[in-house]
C-alpha cells in the first residue's frame, strides 16, 4: 500500500543537497496554508511561493495537492489507492477486499500510529476537523460515489468511513477487549458484511 | 431514555438543605477515585469516605457503583437501558431497534455534547480510556454478551460500540456531507443492517 511518508520523486536527479531541509520547508509551508486556507482554497503556488521555492519544483516532489496534504499531515493512506484497489474491483466482494486491506494497513509500522494521531487531533482542533473533512469529501467521498454507482453513495462511503474509524477508537484508543487483540481472521467475518452492506447495495 | 445527569433520589426528603453540595463533594470524590483506582477496583465505601458522607446515603442517591460513576463522568447513557430496550428483545429486529435507539437518543438535548465529550477525553487521555474501556466491559459488554447467545457475543457488542463511536466521530467531529446533515429517516436503512449482523447472527 503507498503511504504519504515520501515524497515519491518521479526521478532522482541529485541537484539539489538541500533537498532534506527544502522538503522540511515546503512541508511547513503547507501545514500553515492548508490551515490558513483549508483543504479547497490552499495553492500550491501559494505554498511555493511561501517555501521559497519554484511552483515546478513543488509540482515535482509532491505531484498534486493532495498528495502534498497528505505529506503534510503525514497522512497514512492515499484515498485514490482505496478507490482504485477496493471500490473499483468486483462489486460482490467489495467487503471482504476492503476488511483485508484495512486489517492488513493498520499492522504496517507506523499507518496506525498516524491515523490516530491525526483522529486524535481532529476530535480536538476543530481546525484539523474541517481539513480532514474537506480533504475527505474531495478525494475520497467524490472519487468513490462516481465508482459505486448506487443510491446514495456519498452517504454509503461515509458510513463505510465511519465503521473504519470506530473501529480505530474502540480497538486501539480505548482498546477494549476482546476486540483489542482479536485476530484478522476473527474480524475479516464480522466486518466484512457490514463494508458488503454498505459498498455492494446488498 | 434515562440518563445519569440526576442521582434520581428514591424520595426527596428535603431534610439536606446542602444537598447540592453535598452532591459536587460526592462526584469530586468519585471523579478522584476512579482516576486513582480504575472503574473496577473503585470502592463506593472508599468515596464515601473520602466525601465525608454516609456510606449509606451515598448508595441513597446513586444506587450503585454504575450510576456513580455514570453521574461523575457524566455518562449520557445507561448500558442496562440499553440492553434491556434494545438487546433483549426480539432478535429478528434488533438492527432497526437501536438504530432507531440511538439515532434518537442523540436528539435529546446534551446527550450527544456529553458523548463526544467523553470520546475526546478517552482520545487523548489514557486514564480516561482506561476507565471508559472497564466501564463498557463490565457493564455494556457483559451485558450484552449473557443475552446475545451467539458465538462472539463480546467481539460482535464491541464492533457494534465501534460502529455507534465512528459514526458520531465521522457525523458530528469530523463533520462529513452528506452524512452530517442526513436525516434519521436516510441513515436508519442503511445502519439497521450492520447493527443487525452484528447483533442478530444473521
Amino acid at each position: 500500500m503507498t503511504t504519504a511518508e515520501q515524497p515519491t520523486p518521479r526521478k532522482k536527479t541529485g541537484r539539489r543537497p538541500g533537498g532534506a531541509d527544502t522538503r522540511r520547508t515546503v512541508l511547513e509551508a503547507a501545514r500553515a496554508e492548508f490551515a490558513a486556507r483549508g483543504y479547497e482554497k490552499a495553492g500550491m503556488r501559494a505554498i511555493a511561493r511561501a517555501a521559497g521555492v519554484d511552483a515546478a519544483l513543488l509540482h515535482h516532489y509532491f505531484g498534486s495537492k493532495d498528495r502534498l496534504f497528505m505529506a503534510a499531515l503525514e497522512f497514512p493512506v492515499e484515498p485514490k489507492a482505496v478507490v482504485e484497489l477496493v471500490l473499483a474491483g468486483d462489486r460482490a466482494t467489495v467487503g471482504v477486499r476492503l476488511a483485508e486491506f484495512l486489517l492488513g494497513l493498520w499492522e504496517q509500522p507506523g499507518v496506525l500510529d498516524r491515523m490516530l494521531a491525526l483522529l486524535r487531533a481532529a476530535a480536538t482542533t476543530e481546525q484539523v476537523a474541517q481539513l480532514m473533512r474537506e480533504f475527505v469529501q474531495e478525494e475520497l467521498v467524490r472519487r468513490a460515489a462516481a465508482e459505486l454507482g448506487l443510491d446514495q453513495p456519498e452517504l454509503r462511503t461515509e458510513l463505510m468511513l465511519s465503521q473504519v474509524i470506530g473501529l480505530a477508537m474502540a480497538r486501539y484508543v480505548i482498546g477494549v477487549e476482546p476486540l483489542a487483540s482479536a485476530s484478522r481472521e476473527e474480524l475479516l467475518p464480522l466486518l466484512a458484511p457490514t463494508f458488503q452492506g454498505y459498498l455492494g447495495g446488498a
